[in-house]
């Protein structure tokens, strides 16, 4: 049992980090879907281009994103995230629930580094599977 | 300088084993596609099933790739390996040539752990962008 006053384990703050984002991009939280990352993010998204280079860039891919669905709020929920965590590198896998689905869809793979003590998501891999 | 009998970086030595792996594939050598992967490798690949669990359901996987191109060997180029090692767990991520292609139009995300002293591949990520 851990005392109270324990720092997270490295998962842990992982864990809450992506479930914030998450909870963020279902809000269409802008600020709070960019609070997380670095600078040098690149990002494959789901829709061309092939990848997004820099945080300017990937905030583009969520205004896409948030544009692509305007009424009400976006389903984004993460299914089966496995965290896989180092003491400096980290990365984790999910699979996603998104356009309102009911069973996930999509593969969502995140990288991660730390930054002078904080968790910063580095790269992102958002891909749906062809289906023939 | 570095001194002759220097052990390799992390860096290096993942850099070494991925690219060994892509010319595994090349070659459609099936040991070699399978000799650095953990046995719970979680691999999420371009067509369905939307996750394939453990090195049985990653093997068929590559079945599918070498069946699907049976006339002489299948490209399988990265382009931009970019490596984000730690001590213990570190993730890369590329573009991909395949299908004969001059420039890359798939993408791949790659997660190691260091196990009894070895990267291994633990999980996979590849995909093409949705065009429409």
């Amino acid at each position: 049992m851990k005392a109270k006053n324990d720092k997270p384990t490295n998962e842990e703050q992982i864990r809450r980090l992506v479930n914030n984002w998450a909870k963020a991009i279902r809000a269409r939280d802008m600020e709070g879907a960019l609070a997380y990352h670095a600078k040098d993010v690149v990002m494959f998204d789901v829709p061309l281009p092939l990848q997004s280079k820099g945080i300017e860039a990937y905030k583009m891919t969520w205004n896409l994103f948030f544009d692509s669905n305007p009424g009400g709020k976006g389903s984004f929920e993460l299914r089966e995230l496995k965290i896989t965590a180092g003491d400096t590198v980290a990365f984790c896998h999910a699979l996603l629930i998104t356009r309102g689905g009911k069973e996930p869809q999509g593969r969502l793979t995140i990288g991660l580094k730390k930054i002078r003590g904080n968790w910063m998501i580095v790269h992102e891999h958002h891909s749906y599977p062809i289906k023939d």
